[in-house]
């Protein structure tokens, strides 16, 4: 599923492809600078830094295109002007980590762009964006509320408080999601830093669409491939881990709450959310969800909440708009 | 499914432990004792050497069976008379590893058994088989062959080789059983010692049903309960965790061969498996699985393979047993 959207991504821009040097970062077993060589790459540089290189290369010779694909045993932030002459004209790379983030290697996507990539240069994926959303986690924690005949509420408490420690990853039935979801960050591959990876914050004030338990907050991500320039009739392809997509490794990540708390339609569900890099390990991130009291945060405007205050805003600015329409008409 | 099946047998049983004492080895969260108390155990010895007898507290006080109940916080073998002054009608254990024996706790109801059960006392489950038979295993490789238009044969061979080091836990689909499956090994509680734990050794002279590629020995097992001798009109409950059964957390075992062979229907295939236990850690085994040449070992009477002397054999033997009908007929 996440090959076949690189390939179609990479098949789609054949046209910007063809003849052209590709850098492909964090190569693994090589199947994308295999892809790339199909359409028509002259050259592909392959850096692999782990002991897959082995395979890349292999997969490289299987494939016929060992005379197109150079395996290189390296760190991308380790390369030298000896390794890789000249400037590249696209950079692909499956670099991304559970919420996107965990364990991801981005970083080493921004040092090769900014040292190989040619300025008018594509990379694969060019944009990335991390979801929010409010879920219910119904039979993970419940149904420790009767085991064939056995009470076991205890347990039940036990395992969630367990599960609130660190973020699991699961994959979250959407029909379990409480409303719509909100991009916590956009991230454009041409223009981020290293230094914007290091916290992302994000308020949501959502409201429930549902009657349910609101017992975690659901993370996932998409990426999005560039647009094809050649005469091809194509959207940009888009690889999207949600939980309505079909299901690939990095599944959705969850947060679990202490507490599951329930909703009616049209109750605020507000919190912020941090993603911290961490000290020790910069792969590695600290989650934090706050939760919020809806009486103090700030509501969007047309917030749909049951709260008099919104009530009352979304009438007035409803009737408002209204007026302003029938003005417009006459 | 495996609660559903001790609970069953437990249920059916009840007249032979009504008013009884049970021993509940390696009791976990207490869900086997809540059983026995359900049926009216007058007392339920709930042994368990984990920080999990918390749980065990737990539950036998959330289902009202805090007097019934009794949870010894300790292992097994480090049980006083003081612990447990008297002998008990039946012991219950959830004690099955991996194909059965897989940091299984067998030997602890052994122990159990030996120093606590009445002589005729009762045991859940009571007997245990491990079953093997020869498989395919389409797509944990061949998918390999092409993976969306890319060539990674040798990866997929890397894979296979890796994959041979240790038995893997995986669900195997029925239909790719290439035989009937046999029984390795077949444990009667009651009489089982330690010492015939330490080595298992078996052989398979099988004949594959189909065309199919042999690439794996698939392992698995089945529990037996204690035949009900109430006025219940019910068979013993079996615990089964073949292929063809609802999915347990045991799954099957598979230990892969190092190389797909292409099988005909009536191809023979021979091997021993050794189970044996590990030096440095009693609760682990070794598993060797040897192939054998098809000709130099002894067949089964009646073998349907298609090797000639089994050909020959056979019909003289249904010559025989058909002469033998017609005498009796006449």
């Amino acid at each position: 599923m996440r090959n076949n959207a690189y390939r179609k991504a990479i098949i789609d821009n054949q046209e910007d492809l063809k003849g052209k040097i590709v850098l492909d970062v964090g190569a693994g077993t090589g199947i994308l600078s295999v892809y790339c060589a199909q359409v028509g790459a002259k050259k592909v540089y392959a850096v692999e830094a782990s002991e897959t290189y082995n395979i890349a290369l292999e997969t490289a010779k299987e494939n016929g295109f060992q005379n197109v694909i150079e395996v290189i045993h390296k760190r991308v932030e380790d390369l030298t002007s000896a390794d890789i002459p000249e400037k590249v004209d696209a950079i692909v790379s499956e670099w991304m980590g559970f919420y996107l983030l965990h364990e991801a290697m981005l970083d080493s996507v921004i040092v090769a762009r900014d040292r190989f990539l040619k300025e008018d240069g594509l990379i694969f994926p060019e944009s990335a964006a991390i979801y929010s959303s409010p879920c219910s986690i119904p039979s993970m924690f419940s149904d420790w509320d009767d085991v064939s005949g056995v009470k076991m509420q205890s347990f039940g408490k036990l395992l969630r408080s367990e599960a609130c420690k660190k973020p699991l990853t699961e994959l979250i039935d959407p029909e379990n999601l409480l409303c719509e979801p909100e991009v916590v960050s956009w991230i454009d591959l041409r223009e981020v830093t290293q230094e914007d990876l290091n916290e992302i914050t994000f308020r949501h004030v959502a409201v429930s669409t549902k009657v349910a338990a609101y017992e975690g907050i659901c993370l996932w991500f998409s990426c999005t491939f560039p647009f094809p320039r050649g005469p091809v009739n194509a959207e940009p392809t888009i690889l999207s881990t949600a939980p309505e997509e079909p299901s690939t490794h990095w599944k959705q990540t969850l947060i679990v709450l202490p507490d599951s708390i329930g909703m009616e339609e049209g109750s605020p569900m507000c919190y912020d959310l941090v993603m911290k890099r961490s000290q020790e390990n910069n792969r590695r991130y600290q989650l934090e969800v706050t939760m919020l009291d809806a009486e103090e945060v700030e509501h969007p405007e047309f917030c749909s909440c049951f709260m008099t205050k919104c009530i009352l805003v979304k009438a007035v600015l409803e009737k408002y708009e209204q007026g302003d329409g029938d003005v417009a008409a006459e």
